[in-house]
């Protein structure tokens, strides 16, 4: 059983209708209107809600940023590779997956799948052995996504081997790779793989990517993170797949320029 | 005084000569190999070395991630509006600054001024009353950026109006903007400003904005992080400055991979 804390976590997870609920649990004397989408949710999937004291669930939080709310869930499932290539045959346009592996931080980790998300992914792809990340941290940083983005543990590279065979290419991103992340087309399937900043991918995917891509970076500063790594090269592939479309022309230099509302965010 | 807390922030720290070092402290037993460049710079420079007991430098540190080392120095300095001016002229390529608004995690402060160095940008403005940021949370996801990159601390919108009379494109990232990022030019001198997660760019600096951009997402998912955002827009920058230059053309489809040695990163 894991703990999501917070009403934006307890919201996105039954929202996303993918784990067990047992319990949301409230503390006393909170502002009730403020969990009203939750509790109105939680209602209508059968989702018991019980008042506690706000110690209680300080005793069973992270911190001090649950808020007054903290539910009681069966762990968020992963998907398995069979599950994956069946969500892929539904899709309406070229499947786009990224592949992390290495990956340590589970803060990292949640912010990855965040950008995963919002760039267009379908699904992620981690390679690992042990999945040992403490859900809660990896839950915070995503903003949701955690809940709502399948997510594929794979031990070995099979599963790729059999995403290549359904025509999907593998593009690996490594330092030094002579092609950068503009050199190669995504707008057709795509599993774009990415290693720990430590040691890279390993051998075993490494043998298998149709093409090594980099981001090309300043040469005196140090590496990308991980997840920012991953993001730049998500927002390529949406950038190359939104340029097929009828999108809107540059304006001309000197066009006047038409401002949003300002008081908008 | 501030903590530089292991190896690689000393040695960055040290690199970048911009604080005043009053004493590195090592660890009684730390193996004195894996010290050896910053010892040797130290000495180079003229800063004391001193052994002490570790659990001096556990008291001193956040952590146990110290590694055996601390420095105490000076703060980095930040860059003077002025000083940024100089440093501008100085430059051989049209200037591209990091604007950023709103930063109140330390954490993605670091990951921020990572991404911002890899990415070519000489310098970021960071529009904030009062400089609250704890120097350590700062420089260890940094990766030393934070010690090498010019830091200018704003709080007027009046260095921004200079910037633009010298002739600089202001473009604020803001959601809902009709243009995307992949719809402005970037090549000339540019100053990218963007948001904190809540509020977005303030009314001051979207007044100056000469254009607003977005990035384009997933409508359903989450928005990116103030990090995770500026990456990508940094790289559509670098995108288009080095599409400028003459810059290897794609290999055409077929073409045999030429794959790098799978024993390097």
């Amino acid at each position: 059983m894991e703990h999501l804390e917070g009403r934006q976590s307890v919201l996105s997870a039954l929202q996303a209708r993918q784990r067990k609920f047992q319990v949301i649990l409230v503390s006393h004397g909170a502002h009730m209107e403020k969990f009203e989408d939750v509790l109105k949710l939680a209602e209508e999937m059968g989702v018991p809600v019980k008042a506690v004291d706000r110690k209680e669930l300080d005793a069973m939080a992270h911190g001090q940023t649950h808020g007054g709310m903290v539910a009681l869930a069966g762990a968020k499932p992963r998907m398995s590779a069979e599950e994956l290539m069946e969500v892929l045959d539904k899709l309406r346009t070229p499947p786009l997956l990224l592949l992390i592996e290495g990956i340590e931080d589970a803060r990292n980790l949640g912010f990855t799948l965040r950008s995963a998300e919002a760039l267009g992914a379908q699904a992620v792809l981690i390679k690992k052995h042990l999945w040992d990340f403490d859900p809660v941290e990896v839950a915070r940083p995503s903003s949701g996504a955690y809940e709502r983005l399948p997510l594929v543990q794979i031990d070995t590279v099979d599963p790729l081997i059999v995403l290549q065979r359904r025509g999907m290419k593998l593009y690996g991103c490594v330092a030094g790779a002579k092609r950068t992340i503009y050199d190669v087309p995504m707008t057709g399937p795509t599993i774009l793989a990415i290693g720990g900043e430590k040691r890279g991918l390993s051998g075993a995917v490494r043998s298998l990517c149709d093409r090594f891509i980099t981001i090309p970076s300043a040469a005196e500063a140090t590496s990308l993170s991980l997840s920012h790594a991953s993001c730049i090269i998500l927002a390529e592939a949406m950038r190359q797949r939104l340029s097929q479309k009828a999108f809107p022309a540059p304006l001309e230099a000197g066009e006047p320029e038409e401002l949003p509302d300002p008081s908008s965010p």
